[in-house]
């Protein structure tokens, strides 16, 4: 099963980077029982904060873009989390913040960036609860910002 | 206690619909433990979302009446997961979004709308924590999105 | 342990008011298993609405000042919660709203003044996982919002 998914994330030609350093005062991952949280992870490209709002100097489609781009990013924090993304039983949540302007009314179809990512490499088991809004701004002018909560069988640290 | 939560409703002339089909890639709700995350559910009238934005084009009378709508379709989807709201142990947590104009301030009255209902249902059980900010848009438009976290005795498919 | 986290706070000089009491029809925390979930608390100056907005009439340092305060009535709420600060085993998960205009981007630095705390009170039991996002605005007109999740070994009502 480990083989699985790390398989499908070659697939689909992910490279897993190394996880995201908070830029502040905060962990990028905290564990209570078999429920791991992840903290916010914005939006990168080329590693820089990926900036934009959208309704305004993004598409729609730029959006889904950068929320996959940040669903890979969490995948990378997962993996560092659990030292095996075989271990994680469900992505049990995710809260998709998109930085929109006023008229931009399409945050669930950025958000399906994402969404559609986890189903894709963990199958059923990515299938998830959903909320999605938008923030009137996002840390270092990102265009999006995701949180998760997965189910585990293990943690690695025990952080 | 089934007969309460459901008489209840009936005295209040509230008739749970279909659960809502999510409008993208996304489960309704999950459960990990005993906790079951409900997706953030939009506020709809005459089956289709309910626009508008506080503080512009709505009342907060006409945004508590919406969470209250979206209160109810919350319902629904607690008693598809349940099958028996009677096992809703706890109503543990409300995420209520206000589709609010900047110089909107009432988004704990709005969601009162939806917290009053919880209470009239399930009594002690519907007490919950919550918070409540304004979103500078949300999906279709919609004036108020609410996500909700609940403690159960039983889910009926293991989700 | 206990002496341990109320000498911090008296060295820090942080005196721990009543819990503030919910402005609507919600609990200021509910429990589920070990699990406490704290309601979005807003920011308070003098016991009343810390008002404003980032980018506009408040600085990121009085934002970091203002969430700071928050954090202290997140502890107030703590303690009432479960009796005894040491019987908090994990700050789990900080959600923190910032009310900003659309250019300010240092959300994340706001979030820090109530990070900062939660490590300085709690130590190594204090690093969480952290979300930090713009609201376009939050009840009162506070100029900052913050809802926890903490892991804990007792709660006193059970509530």
């Amino acid at each position: 099963m480990t083989a699985t998914v790390y398989d499908t994330l070659d697939a689909l030609g992910i490279q897993l980077a190394d996880p995201v350093t908070p830029a502040a005062a905060f962990l990028p991952w905290t564990c209570a029982g078999d429920l791991l949280f992840l903290s916010g992870h914005i939006a990168r490209k080329h590693g820089r904060p990926w900036t934009g709002r959208l309704g305004d100097t993004l598409t729609t489609a730029d959006g889904a873009a950068a929320a996959r781009a940040t669903a890979i990013d969490l995948l990378a924090t997962l993996h560092a989390a659990t030292g095996d993304l075989a271990t994680v039983s469900r992505i049990v949540k995710l809260m998709v913040l998109v930085n929109s302007a006023p008229g931009f009314t399409e945050q669930h179809l950025v958000a399906n960036g994402a969404s559609e990512l986890f189903l894709e490499v963990f199958g059923a088991a990515g299938a998830h609860a959903r909320s999605a809004f938008g923030a009137s701004q996002i840390p270092f002018g990102s265009c999006v910002e995701i949180e998760l909560v997965a189910q585990v069988t293990r943690v690695r640290h025990g952080q």
